[in-house]
């Protein structure tokens, strides 16, 4: 399905977390344990100014995921429902790249120290983006069909 | 720099903008003429509930930058700063990897018909991911080093 891109991804860094076995699905700002991301020393000077920022785009490479890419799946978060791949935030996608946004707590020469992440110790990084409020937070946006099951559970959508 | 990621990407679609040779720098809402994001015909399963949301995660492959990645950059925004790459949304990274904020406007069949987006016409499409405000809209976000000079310049950060 699709056509490959004859380009090689280049890893940056490494994302640092307690998960070695199992990480939850979304990030949980609250989530006990050490949250780092290392870049490779050589990208230190790129962080230069980013400690001005509350949040940021983290980019990585979903690197342990073995399913098969379906496109309708099952949430877990609503249990008799199916939706669209592109619909949801499954980790099963065409292409293992994920993203999540997280509080920079400190920045210490090539670490930076973060708010939980649902990632894997050890995952490779592939970018680092700010969060600016200006243009990516959205008023007037939604939560989609996931606005219809409100109150149903106390987890965030898959 | 870095390690290469052993993995093909896939394109999974193309994006449609009226961008043949130069393209704006963050996605702007009132641009004119059609923007419609084409997934690939075995993809539009995938879809399936994306009608719900307002806003979409768009990511692409960056295939028209040429110029090597400086880990220190000057920003369009402010003529005599310079910033870190990270610090940044200059396309000019060591992973060509954009994500865009849009607005849906309609989905028909396998074409989502969308808002502005600083993409060239036919550029690659990698994921899309809906936008879900109560995962992503960070009310308490700043904007960094830009909000230092608010009203320098009317535009968009780099």
């Amino acid at each position: 399905m699709g056509m490959d891109i004859n380009f090689k991804f280049r890893q940056i860094g490494l994302i640092k977390t307690p998960y070695t076995d199992s990480a939850p699905r979304q990030p949980i700002d609250s989530d006990q344990g050490e949250f780092r991301i290392e870049v490779f020393p050589e990208y230190t000077e790129g962080l230069y100014g980013l400690e001005k920022f509350k949040y940021i785009y983290v980019v990585y490479f979903i690197d342990r995921v073995k399913k098969k890419t379906s496109m309708l799946i099952t949430s877990h978060w609503v249990r008799d429902k199916k939706v669209g791949l592109f619909a949801s935030r499954s980790p099963v996608r065409p292409n293992p790249i994920a993203i999540s946004i997280v509080r920079i707590k400190e920045i210490i020469d090539n670490n930076i120290v973060i708010s939980g992440i649902d990632a894997f110790n050890n995952t490779p990084l592939l970018d680092i983006k700010p969060y600016v409020k200006k243009v990516d937070c959205k008023a007037d946006a939604n939560s989609g069909w996931i606005d219809e099951f409100e109150g149903n559970r106390g987890q965030q959508p898959e």
